[in-house]
C-alpha cells in the first residue's frame, strides 16, 4: 500500500517535471517596453495564456527599451535576455534604425542592420533558443505609401524576411499585417489612430491585434 | 495699285505677327540640365517639333541646374527664366528636396516646399505665363515601394498634385507614369536601368518617354 | 509781418521734415520673434531710445519668425520688411541653417547660405536701405568648442563676416561677443544659463546685452 | 656533467620563455586599415621596433576596417582582435561616429558611443589585455575651430578622455596633438595637407607623427 502511494507521488512529480514551462522573452524597443503595461500586448498575451489554461505551460516576459536599434539589442542581449534563460526569443526592432536617420542623424546603415541582426540571431541559436523575428509595423499608418519613411521601412522589412528564411527563424510580418489591416479599416487614409496612437506606438486595438498574432504564432 | 501693294504687305506682316512663336522653358534640376544634351529629353522634344512641322510655332529651352531644390528655383527664376520671356514654364523639381535630407542634411521641409512652390507659380502667373508642374519621377526604380525614399517622394508628389489643382496649373504626373511603366516593364524589380541610368537620371528610354509625354501635354 | 510769420512757419515745417524718423527693422528667426516680448531685446532697445530722448528720431520693429533660415527670409522680405518701409534692416539668422541639418535633415548648404544672403542684401540695398548683419550667437554656451555645432556655426559666422565686408554692410559679431562674454562669465563651462535660457534663446541677461550692443552699433 | 648541460639548456629555454613577445593590435577604422600599407603608421611603427632592436620584444598588427564606428568594433572584437591573442589593444575610432551623422544619417548617439566604448574596454580588460584609447585626430585641419564637425569631435574626444580615466586605460590624445601641431605648422589655416591628405586620412607626415607618438606611448 505504501509502495503504491510512493509510486503515485513519484509519477505525479515526474509528470510535473516533464511539463516544463516554455519561457518566451519579447526583445525590442519602446513598443515592447510599453508591452508590459496593464493594457500592453505582452500583458494581453499573458492573459490569453490564462484564459486558455496555458499559464502553466508558458511564461512571457518583456525586455524592451525605448529608442533601441538592432545594435542596442546586441549590446544588452546577455544582461537582459540570456539571464532570463528563455526558450524562445521574439525580436521586434527596426523602427528606430530607420527613423533616427531623420530624427537625429543616428540611424543604422542598411548593411550593418543585417550584420548585427544576423549576429544576434546566431548568439541566441547557439544557446539552443528558438528565435522569431518581426518586421517593423509602422511609422505612420497611411496605406498609400505616402508615410515619409515607408520606402526605407519596406526595405528593412524585406531584409528581415530574408534573414528569417536564411536563419530558420520564425517570422511575424507585422508590417504586412498592419498594412492589410489598414486597407480594410482605414478608408480615410489617416496617419494614426487605427492601430497606433501616434503612428508608431500601439493603441488598444493595436495591442489586441499584436497579442492575438503573437499568440497564434507562438502557442501550440 | 501702290495702295494694293501696301495693303498686301501689311496683311502679310500682320499674319506673321499673329503667328507668334510660343516659348517653352523647362525649369529644374540636373535631370533638366542634362535634358539639353544631344540625347536629352528637351533635344528630343525640339526634334519632335521639327518632325511635326511645328518648329515655327514653338521654341523650347532648358533652365536646369544640378542639385537644385524648389528654393533654388525661386532664387533664380528672374535671371534664368523671365529673361527668356517664356509663354509657358514647365517646372520639374523635387528629387533633391527629398534626397538631400539623407545625403547632406539639407533637404527641404515639407511645409516650406509647398510655400516656395506656391510663391514661384504665382510669380510666373503674375506675368501671364502658363505654368505646368511635374511630380518627381524616381529615386530608385523598384516598383514595390522599397526604394529608400519612396514614402517621402510620394508625399511630396501628392503636394505637387494638390498645388496644380489649387493654382490652375497643368500637371504632368511623371511619378505615376514612371511607376506604371515599371509595373509593365520591370518584372525583375530592378532599382535602375529601366527609364534611368542610376535610379534618378534618364537613360535613352527615359528621355524618349519624357519627351513624348511633354509633347503630348504641351503641344496642340 | 505776415511774411515773417510765413517764413517762420516754413522754417519750422522744414525742420520737422528734416527731423525724419529712422525706421529700423530687425529681421530674423525665433530669437527675433521673441525680441518683441515685454522683456525682449527689441523692447529693451525701444526703451533705451526713450530713456535717451531718441524716441522721436528712431523707430524699431521686429520681423522674426521661429524656425526661419536665410532662404525663408528671402521668401518673405517683401511682405514682412519692405512693407514697413525701413531705413535700416538688421538681419540676424543662421542658427537654424546649421541646426536643422541635425534636427530634421533640412539645414542650408554652405554655398547656398552665401548665395541667398547676398541676394537678400542686394534686394535691400537696391531700395536704398542700410543693411547690418549679425553672426549667430550660440547653440550651446560652452566656451571650449565642445558644443556639438560649434564648428559649423563658426564656419557660417566667418561667411557672414566676409559677406559684410564684400557688401559694405554693418556687422554685429554676436558670436564673437557671446564667446568673449562666456570666457569671462562662464567659468564652469555651462552649456546654457549665461546669456541664454536653453543654449539658443536669450535670457534676461542676453536680451540686455543684445539690446545694448544693437544700440551702440545702430544709434548715433 | 650531463646533468649540468641539461640544467643549462633548461635555464636558457626558460629565459627564452620569460622573454615573451608583447603583441599589440591597433583596432580601428580606415585610418588604421591604411596603417598597414608600406607607408602607413603601423608599418613605420614596426620599422621603428627593428631600428631600435625591439623587434623580438614586440609585435604589431592592424585590425582596421573602413567606415567603422565604435559599435562595429564591438561586433567584431572577438573575430578580429581576440583571435590575435594580443597583450595590448590600441583603439582609435570616432571619426565616423560623428561624420556619418551628416554623411548618411547613421552616426552614433553620444550616449551610446560611451556605452559601447565602455563595454568594449571591459571585454578586453576581462581577458587581461591592456587597453590604450585614442581621440579622433581630425575631420578638417583648420586650427580656428571652423571645421564643420569640430564641435562634435571635441565633444566625443572629451568623452574618450573621461573613459580613459574611468577605466584605467592609456590615453593617446591625438586630437590635442594634431591641433597643437597645426597651430605651429599650419599658419595659413588650411583644411588639409598638413598631417592628412584629405582632412581625415594620414599623409606621410601624419603617418610619421602617429608612429612616433604610438611608439613613445607604448614601448618601454
Amino acid at each position: 500500500m505504501k509502495k503504491m502511494l510512493l509510486f503515485a507521488i513519484i509519477t505525479v512529480m515526474c509528470s510535473f517535471q516533464a511539463k516544463k514551462t516554455t519561457k518566451i522573452v519579447f526583445f525590442g524597443d519602446s513598443i515592447t517596453e510599453y508591452g508590459v503595461r496593464p493594457d500592453g500586448y505582452i500583458t494581453l498575451f499573458q492573459q490569453k495564456l490564462k484564459d486558455n489554461g496555458k499559464a502553466g505551460d508558458y511564461e512571457a516576459a518583456g525586455a524592451g527599451i525605448g529608442g533601441n536599434k538592432i545594435y542596442d539589442l546586441y549590446l544588452r542581449y546577455e544582461d537582459d535576455v540570456l539571464t532570463k534563460t528563455p526558450d524562445v526569443v521574439v525580436i521586434w526592432v527596426g523602427v528606430n534604425d530607420v527613423w533616427h536617420k531623420r530624427l537625429a542623424g543616428t540611424g543604422t546603415d542598411y548593411d550593418k542592420f543585417g550584420r548585427f541582426y544576423t549576429a544576434l540571431i546566431k548568439k541566441f541559436q547557439a544557446k539552443g533558443i528558438k528565435v522569431t523575428i518581426c518586421t517593423p509595423a509602422a511609422v505612420g499608418e497611411k496605406t498609400d505609401y505616402t508615410n515619409e519613411l515607408d520606402g526605407d521601412l519596406n526595405k528593412y522589412s524585406q531584409a528581415i524576411r530574408d534573414l528569417a528564411a536564411q536563419n530558420n527563424c520564425g517570422l511575424i510580418d507585422l508590417r504586412k499585417i498592419f498594412h492589410e489591416y489598414g486597407l480594410k479599416n482605414n478608408p480615410e487614409n489617416k496617419d494614426k489612430g487605427i492601430l497606433t496612437g501616434d503612428g508608431v506606438h500601439l493603441n488598444a486595438e493595436g495591442n489586441k491585434l499584436v497579442a492575438d498574432i503573437m499568440y497564434q504564432s507562438l502557442i501550440k
